[in-house]
């Protein structure tokens, strides 16, 4: 089994696979469940009209993925209904599972979602993984996935797959850590040290962040920029529904954009980086605070009640934030700008200064800024539902696995 | 006739198509085009093995593009090669010709472009283009399409459509210019002042620069940045071999991207955008000269002979460029930048540092930056051959047209 990293697909299809017609057959098993997926519970009638194919071609279909445990059907759809009562189909609620991790710097956690979507299995160990060195990690992590993948196999739910978000840089393998700065890892091979029973996909927290507002969202636009912040600040850049990775898949490291060229020296070699003005250290040490646990908590808790020396500094963080997204806006023209992570608590704080120097920076060329549901659950979301969605994005490949 | 503007597709087939047994045929069509364009001359047989499909499926695919002038039988092979001698197959030189224009601020050029991106015929009027209305500009535009379509017809050529570059932002409907400052044209419908009988799709000239850069550049990336320079400074974001085009069709305004922040006030309503520092006009005025005509020959000239106040001006903006760039590489993690327009005539002065703020800037993560060979002839080429792409790209539906 390979586990890419599997991303978003508006269409509803494996648009990669090959155009033969096995291919072809791949892709309209994903269409299927898609739509079932989308717009469940559905006849295998209502799913033809659905997707432009005979419905003697959707029972082929239909049939191959009930077998495969994707696709279930609930019996007769209720009397009552017009015509010939058909048996209605819907997404397997114990079948695949997508299991997703989460190596933040202060916690792990990992998930279990059915393809329906629902979060069946959960496990989370709180406490420090800085300078603790990748192998006792990754081995605590291995403890929490068993765990899960046990409670999850109990409800008759197999993994379909596993994908880790961490917070760092990770290589276009999908394994590497090349650097990971608040962990202090660097070129760590995380797939070496995980259950080689489930390869998993790696990524950064903020891409899983991203995605997981795409598919999570509300009301989101297939092209945003969703800002997130745990230590660092990271982004996700999704263009036309689907996560932009760069060559080296470095992209988003919003953190690093220079917003006053002459200001303080950052560990990446850079002077007055957003990460200088608007990370989590940086805001602490302006509202003369000391970093430690729960500092967002706590920054949140202080503006609440109306510390001016935290409201001063969050409107300082808020500024910065403004000027970089300036100039992301002007280069990427994003639908919206979507404030995950750890911003997300402190966005009553943040939003005015933001919008600020967005709107005065950019007159009439203006983007929406808005605050994710998600908060800090995004990265982990999004890492169990990328197994997910490649599961529905090509159903044919999990089928043929069983 | 819709004349959308066809974008790069690096799997060469149109996957926009539906998945029928009509888009198949389609996409497999465009696979035979895109074929012999890059490999051919070919016989059918090679043509077979290139894509996958039978002998006898290509010679079906083959007689369809034959019989629409796309492909033409450049008779039998020479003998001594192995096997039955076969007819080799090449890209028309007398089918569809893509007519690719420009709106300069100081000139109006027509071209047009066969199959094979051979330009065969070419109109140029040099004369200031600022402030005399979009009507007289179209009007003479028309006059220079007319006489290159005639020259092209000549030739045995026919237009398979229309591109126009303009300095300016263009709505995602590929006809209206937003806004054009230079040219002081503002929600100015382009497409309405044209010729109905060949209807434009219009986009800005930093778009179709970097499409050339990406179709007929040399090594170019799959996923680059190109800055290029008129009067303003824009810049294309290339993605996956796909122009990135932002959710109003306003992404790559690179010139706005804010430098120092609290710098002089810019006419977007922004302060210290890169213009500011590295626009023509803030270049000309930091080396003590007045605007006029030949303004980048002139800095160039000047630099050559070692004027110390043109090359610190050029310096200046070399490091503004490598800040604002910085910010972009941090975010799109793109394989290269490519300096074109204006800027490639002065890369020498330039190059150095920018350079330099983005070594020192992105440590370890640097970007490597190249100058184009298209120069200013970018957007012209660019929107000429977008045409031809299109045909490459979708030649069932060319050949369904005439």
């Amino acid at each position: 089994m390979t586990a890419p990293l599997h991303e978003a697909n508006p269409t509803g299809a494996g648009r990669a696979l090959p155009d033969t017609q096995q291919g072809m057959r791949r892709r309209n098993l994903a269409r299927v469940m898609h739509t079932v997926s989308a717009e469940g519970p559905l006849s295998r009638a209502a799913v033809a009209t659905h997707i432009g194919l005979t419905r003697a071609a959707v029972s082929t279909l239909v049939d191959e993925l009930v077998r495969a445990g994707l696709l279930e059907e609930l019996g007769p759809e209720r009397p009552g209904r017009v015509g010939r009562p058909g048996s209605a189909l819907a997404v397997s609620g114990n079948g695949p599972a997508g299991i997703g991790a989460e190596i933040g710097v202060d916690h792990l956690a990992v998930c279990a979602v059915d393809l329906r979507g629902d979060v069946r299995a959960r496990a989370v160990r709180q406490g420090t993984n800085r300078d603790r060195g990748p192998e006792p990690v990754a081995a605590e992590l291995t403890a929490l996935l068993r765990q899960v993948v046990a409670e999850a196999e109990q409800q008759g739910l197999w993994p379909a797959g596993l994908a880790v978000a961490v917070p760092g840089l990770v290589a276009r393998d999908g394994r590497t850590v090349v650097r990971a700065p608040n962990l202090d890892w660097r070129d760590t091979d995380l797939a070496a040290l995980l259950p080689p029973e489930l390869p998993p996909a790696v990524d950064n927290e903020a891409n899983f962040g991203g995605l997981a507002e795409l598919w999570l969202g509300e009301a989101t636009p297939a092209d945003f920029l969703h800002v997130s912040a745990e230590i660092g600040i990271g982004a996700a850049v999704v263009v036309d529904g689907r996560l932009l990775r760069g060559t080296r898949g470095f992209a988003g490291e919003l953190g690093h954009v220079p917003v006053r060229p002459d200001g303080p020296a950052c560990a990446c070699g850079g002077r007055g980086c957003l990460e200088q003005y608007a990370g989590e250290e940086a805001v602490l040490r302006a509202a003369g605070l000391q970093p430690g646990e729960n500092r967002v908590e706590l920054l949140a808790e202080r503006a609440e009640n109306g510390d001016e020396d935290v409201r001063r500094a969050l409107r300082g963080a808020g500024e910065a934030l403004g000027i970089a997204l300036t100039g992301t806006v002007n280069l990427l023209d994003p639908g919206s700008v979507v404030l995950g992570g750890a911003l997300a608590a402190l966005a009553p704080w943040l939003l005015p200064s933001i919008q600020d120097e967005l709107s005065r920076r950019t007159a009439g060329r203006t983007c929406p800024v808005t605050v994710s549901r998600l908060g800090s659950e995004g990265p982990l979301l999004g890492a169990a539902h990328s197994v997910v969605r490649g599961v529905l994005d090509d159903p044919g490949a999990v089928a043929g696995r069983r």
